[in-house]
């Protein structure tokens, strides 16, 4: 940023009342769906989302999932007590670390996260089925990256490369079988 | 869409999940810097959207609050109300439409509206400091048009019609004057 233009205010209003008007819409119908998504379960959101992000970190401090799933540590922490109840993850103290508690998956919360994966039906997603008319133009989904640009100076690169790796894990470790999402053997 | 390309449930759910992260992430940022910059006038996000709807729409009906602003249709009527037991605005019934209720910014509804413009300073909001690295390297602001292209297809073309008329309107209507966002006399 050695060469700054100067911005005005009124260019700054409108593209932050933009972005809020965008990302609003786009929060506000992925959040429908996915609540729709995961109701058989009897998850919310929050919960879902924990399952998730301990599912791919392998173990994760509350403070990892309340910086991945961008809700409130104690909210992070409340959910994951719940979950704990329910005896889908265990809290634990890492052998290398004992300040911070980790989130483990027991066996019955990846099996559970996996039959989420597995019920997962593509129409019932907006977002997805809105990017459908750019996927059949350019042959591949929008990258999103001066979004992705904007999320990494705000919250940071590792927030965007956990999310990176998140996905590319996704990639490698799940296939398709008779029209279901499952983990390959 | 004659020529769909298949596309795979791992793309879907990856795709989908990609665009939850990022609109999350967007929209809590967004809703911090904008609690924090209408606070000092006693607001809420919502409340500060209806007067800003309405403001624009000089009279909104409840529908079309609750549609531009992204709510739910109670919450729509529910903080109008509140509004209205400040005297920021008055409901009333057009004479060519009496089915629907609509929401007139009162003098008081006008100027507050116009104070919480003037208040706004730029450096408070993330995704606007999160996107002057773009905006000096090609010397506009990303304009979205995949996002916004998602978002016609799921809130109508008539959600990003207003929108963008909102800041066409806003554009020709305000100017900045001692480094204040001011209306044009």
């Amino acid at each position: 940023m050695d060469h700054q233009i100067p911005c005005s205010l009124k260019q700054s209003v409108m593209f932050s009342h933009k972005v809020a008007q965008l990302s609003k819409a786009l929060w506000k119908s992925v959040e429908k769906d996915w609540q729709t998504w995961i109701k058989p379960f009897d998850l919310n959101i929050n919960e879902h989302h924990i399952l998730w992000i301990a599912y791919h970190l392998d173990g994760a401090s509350i403070s990892d999932i309340a910086k991945f799933g961008v809700m409130h540590v104690s909210t992070a922490f409340n959910f994951s007590k719940k979950l704990e109840e329910r005896g889908l993850l265990v809290f634990s103290k890492k052998e290398n670390d004992k300040r911070n508690t980790y989130v483990c998956l027991t066996k019955e919360g990846q099996e559970l996260f996996l039959q989420t994966l597995e019920a997962y039906e593509p129409t019932t997603y907006g977002v997805y089925e809105g990017a459908l008319p750019i996927r059949n133009l350019y042959g591949k989904f929008p990258e999103f990256s001066e979004l992705i640009s904007i999320v990494r100076h705000i919250y940071g690169p590792d927030f965007v490369e956990m999310f990176e790796e998140t996905l590319h894990k996704f990639d490698e470790e799940f296939t398709e079988q008779e029209g279901k999402l499952v983990k390959k053997k």
